[in-house]
């Protein structure tokens, strides 16, 4: 069922974004011991995965729902790309960004003719302003993280990666909200052979990594991470996929996160976001484990401020 | 005979360099009003399209000569792709660096196993220390603009991009010493169809727009410029090509070409140095010459130094 959506979800989003590029680097590979396959989603529509799982629920929607339009919120990437995914097909956006965005995002979202509102940074802010919104609008909710054909649509990255690279040993992700990591999970276990998906996670927001050793959704107690896309928590529809498929989460600290982001510029000459970093830095502090492996990891986005970089 | 040259150092180089990918952005072609095809040198070995000429003059040592290595100046990209290209073949890398190069330069050169000469950052320091190692231990001098077998390797990358995309109609490099844009031109003018060639300089360092005007070589009046690959002036063997074979040079300022960095920074999600950025830069202060065009641009290097951006 999981398979048929995917394939399914893959053929509906294919015509709006990019079939991204997959790069390595011998310099990495010699670093971590293995032989790595990055798949470039800051090179996607947008410059993050996002735009696949929000393209894919909003093309599901009704006519009458997409004539009242959508809401959502997000830290950022999911903001520009329900806009970008929404402008694509004449529906109006209505987009929840906490204040403590990034200003490219925002300068995103406005570029793709969204509707800001902003408010407080936090879960609860953010979850009760986009339900006001919708009450009011009239405007379909569409969860960045937890929906199911978001889910779906964030999974046919990976997809991608495994149709190329048909051996890949391990997928690593970062983990924010669970739907990447979820959707991925997914792919690799429908379309890899005997595929292992890790996370990456930072310890300053661990919810995922604590929630995996309880087996219930456990929420941050602290989300002081560079990471600006990873401090949201697992949903309901996406952790029990993720206690399903997902062999294992890897913390990692701040200073990792800063010097793997600076390792992918300087070597690979692409731009990433410091979540999208946490991914290799997990590969890289547990990089024993996977040795020899050939190992793929899902570039989530490259959205950075740069008047506001840690070098 | 250049063709077969070209032809022949394609073929030579070819275990040795990446053929790089050719992207493009909407966002950018927008903005232009033409196609742009970007070919993306930074992904380069040794982050530059440098590490082509450089391989092609290495490879056509005897076997005594590479057994005296060879020596060169440069403010940092030849200077990498020397040493890596020597490197890979076995021959010792003496390497002049004006004391201003910019650190991730002079790293890269020490990693590739390079000996570095530091020196004033003079045209004429740069020579005479050159001229003295070369008496000295016997190298090989290799000029880094002006040597025929390098700029018939430095002409590879336009080359390769004609090979992908056979009907451009005009190709836009930056203008330094004139290596790059001299090979350039002659992959236009024989495997183009009526593909025109044009060079983006500093106003700051405009040596061959004056050349040109001049008929003759003319040397830099200032060097006040962010792009710190196109301080160099032209050389006798490169100056004919470009006097028959280039278009037109187009002038840009300080301000140009940060904004066009930032530009490809933040829409393309690459890194690129200040010195590709004059590229774009030229093309956008002159785009109603060149709307509706399909357009190449040879993306030089990505080498920048992290800790001291302009942004």
């Amino acid at each position: 069922m999981q398979k048929e959506k995917l394939i399914a979800g893959h053929s509906r989003i294919k015509p709006y974004i990019h079939n991204t590029p997959v790069l390595s680097s011998s310099m990495i590979n010699h670093l971590v011991g293995a032989e790595v396959f990055f798949k470039c989603e800051n090179f996607q529509r947008g410059g993050a995965y996002k735009m696949r799982g929000a393209t894919n629920a909003i093309l599901q929607l009704t006519e009458e729902q997409r004539s009242r339009g959508v809401v959502t919120h997000s830290s950022g990437n999911f903001a520009q790309a329900v806009s970008l995914g929404a402008q694509s097909l004449g529906v109006t956006a209505h987009i929840v960004m906490p204040s403590s965005s990034p200003e490219v995002k925002k300068k995103g979202v406005i570029a793709y003719q969204g509707f800001i509102y902003e408010c407080e940074p936090t879960l609860e802010a953010r979850e009760s302003t986009a339900n006001k919104i919708a009450q009011e609008t009239g405007a379909t909710p569409l969860h960045p993280s937890n929906d199911p054909d978001v889910i779906i649509g964030q999974g046919t990255a990976a997809m991608e990666l495994l149709q190329n690279h048909t051996d890949l040993e391990t997928i690593f992700c970062p983990v924010g909200g669970g739907g990447l990591i979820a959707g991925s999970a997914l792919a690799a276990h429908y379309f890899g052979k005997n595929c292992k998906v890790y996370g990456g996670e930072p310890f300053e927001a661990d919810d995922a990594y604590r929630s995996l050793q309880s087996g219930k959704i456990e929420g941050n107690k602290t989300t002081n991470t560079i990471a600006d896309g990873l401090k949201t928590t697992l949903g309901d529809n996406n952790f029990p996929i993720i206690k399903e498929h997902v062999n294992g989460i890897i913390r990692v600290t701040e200073e990792e996160i800063v010097s793997s982001m600076r390792l992918i510029w300087e070597r690979m000459k692409i731009i990433v976001e410091p979540s999208s970093a946490v991914a290799l830095a997990a590969l890289l502090r547990d990089k024993s484990q996977f040795k020899g492996q050939k190992v793929g990891i899902v570039i989530s986005g490259g959205n950075v401020d740069l008047g506001n970089l840690p070098f």
